[in-house]
């Protein structure tokens, strides 16, 4: 077999088979196939696509190119949530422990955050004292103990994705539904889950920006994990603006807090009950009705907050911020923003804050930047919110003044005011499930 | 600028700037752009295109990649000849002496030839003696006094396509109209050409097996051309049988001479005419049809033999082997062919007939191997030859009696025999020409 003929049977439209996918992935993964080859058959995937069994097929090559997490001796129904990443996006704090309060248990592996948006492992990790980086035996102990754990994951794991999305980083080859499907599902698979629930971001600060990818992207993971035996929920969920008010990784911390005790933005909260009672109801917990009752109950009880905590302090955290959430370290400096006109704010462009964030030092531009926990923003303003000209509208935090006027000129393009009110955007716009 | 923004904005579609084209190719020749970014931009070329404002850029690009030659210093007229490629294709022996004695310069930088194709160099350096590898000087000084010369093209003229036409070699990005026509005439421009006639070959041994797809290309070289400043003539020549009956380099050397002497095969010597009368009606020599009738009193008169004898000579070769071809060493072993069934020959296949000879020694599967110059193939026959069951229909040569059994069952696969006589295609099919 040549990787040669494989390049040019997709150049040409056609499906690969199974031997010829596992070829390439074991060729790549190894170095037995070079990068220039590697990057001309992506872009020929890029334009010509693979098909449902393809897809499946390359997820799988890829998700066994490394090591596998074995998550057999955890106790009891398990499932997992993957977010395709947005702003403001802190639904796992809160999911999580409401998951694992209602006797699910929740081993969740998660990567950092790049770009305009931001990572769990980061949010966390402006808990004082949290640890990320468990062994095996570790992780399952916590998991089986309190019910839920987060644990950054590892280079072992899935080693060809990581390989093959570096290359399509770097080769324009990032944009394609099949890669970007086998990519996440790769990933999910190599650390154990068969119960999983996607969060598909759709909309301005989202990666698809249409719903339409969104929605097809949807469909693909749908498949792919239905292809390779598991049980996969997608929903579609609004990412057009931020998700809460808090952007920056303690000041989202702080919100989820706020979620967890009942007082959270109902936009996040909303999000957050339903992702929660998906993953209860792929757990077996009962109908869908019942499973968000569940949640909901277990959100407004405290349990959660509690469940929360309990996680927090297994991983290592000081959990004192958690119980009075003022004691989180502050960035140095703050700034505010004003609008200059009066009317309805008719949409806040996600992207724009994510990128305004990153720029005060709570994101990462490139992969080895450090990141401040204390930085990012506060909106005071949702889509549909009424200001008066000179209203308060953001507060930025920074630790270093010079990064204010980048940020304030990036978020305050983020906001479009206009005399109508906007129509509502349902916060869960779709879903797909093969169960 | 980033060669992630060209790659991404080639593969959306859009045309590339000059200034963006040669950033890549001047980047990609001196290694500061990596083979896997340069081939997700050929891979995005192969399915988008080039506008022949691009092509033309990326040609010149190209071509100033490395050396230039400077034919400044040859006096009179000068004309060069390219041929796409094909079985049997001997015309540059034929048309080189035709056009220097009719006092028409040709400066001719060829290559090795390789697969099921031929190359003039390798037919030359079959004449014992023969050398290609001059410098600028001595190639300059014997055109200035023979009027023809062939030499070797060195490693320094295009460096930027060598290295790019490697990459396409193995990504399957070979295949594009305009990074073939941008390849051909970069090492024409760098060459130092400015009137140039393309043999571009069209049927089952050349590269474009569709006459159209030929016709593309030579539309495409000629506009390259124009845009460059060059005067171009592309002829589009019959290559769906084999080039006259000969196919091995000594065997088509003495075809050639047998040509230069106005007793070589009528498809042959149309085919040079033509070729000849438009390179002599680039240099300027007179209307087309006075310029017909010049190259065929070149041909018909001796003079134009003695001119390649002249050549032969001025280039260290052994012309007593041209006065005399029985001279010519001989394989050590031959074998017959013969016809299974009587009727018309309708076909044969050139490139079953090139991969034969190549099977033969006369040829190279890959660029080191060694060519035994006795060795090939003669055809007794041409489509349209009536043949009775056990007629022959091809003899072949060898040095190893080992290499004939997957040559004769190759070559026996050329030829079709039906009841009808074939309809005849002209051998010049179509023109096209900036002047």
């Amino acid at each position: 077999m040549r990787v040669y003929d494989i390049i040019k049977k997709k150049r040409d439209g056609m499906a690969l088979s199974e031997e010829e996918i596992r070829f390439f992935v074991e060729g790549y993964t190894c170095g037995a196939i070079p990068d220039y080859q590697a990057s001309a058959l992506m872009m020929a995937v890029y334009y010509k696509g693979m098909t449902p069994d393809e897809t499946a097929v390359l997820t799988d090559a890829m998700a066994k190119s490394g090591d596998t997490v074995d998550l057999s001796e955890i106790t009891g129904p398990i499932v997992d949530k993957h977010s395709t990443g947005g702003v403001g996006d802190k639904t796992t704090l809160v999911v999580a422990p409401i998951v694992a309060s209602c006797g699910v248990k929740i081993a969740k592996m998660s990567g950092a955050g790049l770009g305009h948006t931001g990572g769990t492992t980061d949010k966390l990790l402006s808990i004082p004292g949290v640890r990320l980086d468990f062994s095996k035996e570790e992780f399952i102990s916590i998991v089986n103990s309190c019910g839920a754990c987060v644990c950054s994951s590892t280079a072992s794991l899935a080693p060809a994705d990581k390989k093959l999305y570096a290359l399509r980083d770097v080769t324009a080859t990032v944009d394609s539904i099949p890669l970007i499907a086998a990519s996440i599902m790769s990933k999910k698979i190599a650390s154990g889950s068969k119960n999983i629930v996607l969060d598909v971001k759709a909309g301005s600060g989202a990666f698809m920006k249409r719903s339409a990818d969104a929605k097809a992207l949807a469909r693909e993971m749908v498949s792919i994990g239905d292809k390779n035996g598991l049980n996969v929920t997608a929903l579609i969920t609004n990412m057009d603006a931020p998700l809460g008010y808090a952007i920056g990784n303690s000041l989202e911390v702080i919100e989820a807090v706020q979620t967890l005790k009942g007082i959270g933005p109902s936009d996040l909260t909303d999000i957050c009950l339903h992702l929660s009672s998906e993953l209860l109801y792929l757990a077996g917990k009962g109908s869908l009705d019942e499973c968000f009752d569940m949640a909901k109950n277990a959100l407004f009880s405290g349990l959660a907050l509690e469940r929360f905590i309990w996680m927090v302090s297994s991983q290592g955290g000081d959990t004192s911020v958690i119980s009075n959430t003022s004691l989180f370290q502050k960035s140095k400096y703050f700034r505010t923003v004003k609008t200059r006109s009066s009317g309805y704010i008719q949409r806040i462009n996600a992207e724009k804050c994510g990128i305004a964030a990153m720029l005060l030092g709570a994101g990462r531009k490139a992969k080895d930047d450090v990141i401040e926990y204390g930085a990012g923003i506060i909106l005071d303003v949702k889509p549909g919110s009424f200001v008066k000209t000179g209203d308060r509208i953001a507060t930025l935090y920074a630790e270093n003044e010079s990064l204010f006027d980048s940020a304030i000129s990036m978020l305050s393009d983020a906001f479009d005011v206009g005399e109508e009110c906007p129509a509502e955007i349902p916060m869960v716009i779709d879903k797909f499930s093969n169960r």
